[in-house]
């Protein structure tokens, strides 16, 4: 049993189960949503109301706050919780994906990746020993190592060398010196190709980490193909370790990856398309719908977004009111949708957990592939 | 006694007053600072975030809520109460205000004023008896009438025409139907004149309202004279019923008015302040200061806006977690800054009630007329 991190299984269904995961700040329930808190505030929330959503951790992105508020003033605060009022458990990413994707990537070799920043151009380095400096820093209860993500379509050639050099950095990060209450996930690459994902674990799992991840998924391939991916190899990451697929993914990508034996998620999904105006519903049509509440026929909709939805925006306001402060570009309509979408996925989480113990997740995962397989089929809005 | 509105006075000191006022959505003391929630929301908060600062009462504006969400809509959710799930008091502006303010005045008469709309340009007639009909759809507890503003400076004629014209329709007004839980409040006139505000205000005590507004001040006259004028015209208005001094003011300016014996007010400053990045202490230069939270040197300051201050924001993050929100343009900082400030609008309301009832509203008075001669040389950041 490892002190920094404690991960109990309690339920099993097929490849999907049912787990306790423990940091110094929080014991919660696997599988799990990680609302995303990118610059150290989940977007258009407070601390208090992510709390009373249930939510137990959060995801606080490295690459945004290295670059701001910066290193001096987190120190300063005592790391991410004391200076943002974050109680609860806390998970960074390496930051390598934002270096790469952001294409501001200037030079990669095996000592690092050397970027410039997004908002005003300086050039900076993250190595593997950097990025576990800079979350050492931050403080969070879990620690992504530094991977080189390629992005895909990739050509064997670069994604063999990015194998390759994930793996020696993660071996370096694991030579770092952490706080003594964070642990370290490892995250494995290899796009769509099932055999480099397996070897790449393998030699992760050689080197040994509290947890491991999936990156470099969700990345413009379809949702079909990405669950095929995760439910080959899901199941030949460690069983008594935690199970982290990075930035999924629609409710229909929770439960089809919960069910290939996934733990823990974290998106921009519920937040980003409440900014936009786009809510998560169980209409009559299915489960996990989305409705646009910007329509034009919603502003005489003078019932709630969900009908029997207990978030406090269907137990307070109605869809005409939403769209009201929407199209007024109101703060509070941006705060309300928010509210109502994190409800959504972390109420969903718990169902989730309920038909793994009770035994139900064929019928949930077939009600969500229904709606998810109408919905890739019509165009995005 | 009013069935429709109780105002009973229980303390007084000087011209100041403590009184009671109760509508049939909530009872509250006055003297009283009405948030602004213009479009049917006071902006950045939910309805549950100004309860719990302690408001009673919120001002709602009629043309804004004319034009969108418009009465149809309104007229379906059973009112603005219904609509935006505020529970306590509503008091409605006339619309007048707005008609004129915003530039898009077509045509004035004594039957009304036809301006265009700032949405979309569509052309419509405000008319005190349309004006009336709207705040009875929006459902307020308090409405205004009508009044002609022709705004500062004016020529003598315009005035006495605008005077003139303003009773006419205050006459009006009082003469159409309202819903039975309604009163109305009439808006004195007469630009810094006190001798043109003194007959405008008889004219409309002859013909008997629920409450009496000061309209026109604070709209680029010097804080000492906008307070010299309300010290010398708001005891010549009605003893026994409120006396609101519409638009005002900075926090100085509500504990001068106060003095000078007005019981309720409203003002978009410490919400529009808030937005913009600039909060409200009591540091030790001053009672009423402003601090801008965008400041450089705020970057590593890990206290508090205002030590001692009891808001959620002070109770929970940092001036350079604020700033930090603030500079990534993150929702969560206008949300926490408005917070901040309506605490302290709202709280000062209280300090001024305890001051009237026990005899120190002197002190009170002196410490911020200090700040606020000291910012009014100030140049405006």
């Amino acid at each position: 049993m490892n002190e920094r991190l404690k991960f109990e299984i309690q339920a099993e269904s097929g490849a999907a189960r049912v787990g306790v995961l423990e940091t110094t700040h929080s014991a919660l329930e696997t599988p799990v949503f990680m609302p995303v808190g990118t610059a150290g505030v989940v977007k258009a929330m407070t601390a208090g109301q992510v709390e009373e959503l249930g939510a137990q951790i959060i995801l606080g992105n490295t690459y945004h706050l290295y670059l701001r508020p910066g290193l001096e003033v987190l120190e300063g605060a005592g790391g991410l919780h004391g200076f943002s009022g974050w109680r609860r458990s806390l998970l960074t990413d390496s930051g390598g994906f934002q270096a790469f994707s952001l294409k501001k990537l200037r030079k990669l070799d095996d000592d690092g990746v050397e970027f410039r920043s997004h908002l005003d151009g300086s050039a900076h380095v993250f190595t593997p020993e950097k990025v576990m400096e800079i979350q050492g820093v931050i403080g969070s209860d879990i620690a992504m190592v530094l991977d080189d993500c390629p992005g895909m379509p990739c050509e064997p050639e670069r994604l063999d060398a990015a194998l390759r050099r994930s793996t020696l950095w993660a071996e370096r990060a694991k030579r770092c010196i952490r706080p003594s209450h964070q642990s370290l996930f490892a995250i494995g690459q290899g796009g769509l190709d099932i055999a480099r994902r397996l070897a790449h674990l393998r030699s992760l799992v050689e080197i040994g980490f509290d947890g491991y991840a999936l990156g470099g998924l969700s990345v413009g391939e379809t949702p079909p193909e990405m669950h095929a991916c995760v439910r080959e190899v899901a199941p030949a990451m460690p069983r008594e370790k935690p199970r982290y697929l990075m930035g999924v993914g629609t409710p229909w990508d929770l439960v089809e990856c919960v069910a290939a034996g996934i733990d823990m998620f974290d998106c921009v999904l519920p937040t980003r398309t409440a900014r936009m105006g786009t809510v998560y519903t169980d209409d009559a049509g299915g489960r996990g719908r989305r409705l646009s509440i910007k329509r034009a026929e919603v502003r005489f909709d003078h019932g709630p977004i969900q009908e029997g939805c207990e978030c406090l925006t269907c137990r307070t306001v109605s869809r005409a009111y939403l769209r009201h402060l929407y199209v007024s570009n109101e703060i509070t309509g941006m705060v309300l949708l928010t509210l109502h979408n994190l409800h959504y996925y972390l109420r969903l989480m718990e169902e989730i957990r309920r038909a793994i113990r009770g035994g139900t997740m064929e019928e949930l995962l077939e009600a969500y592939r229904r709606t998810g397989t109408d919905l890739a089929a019509e165009p995005t809005d």
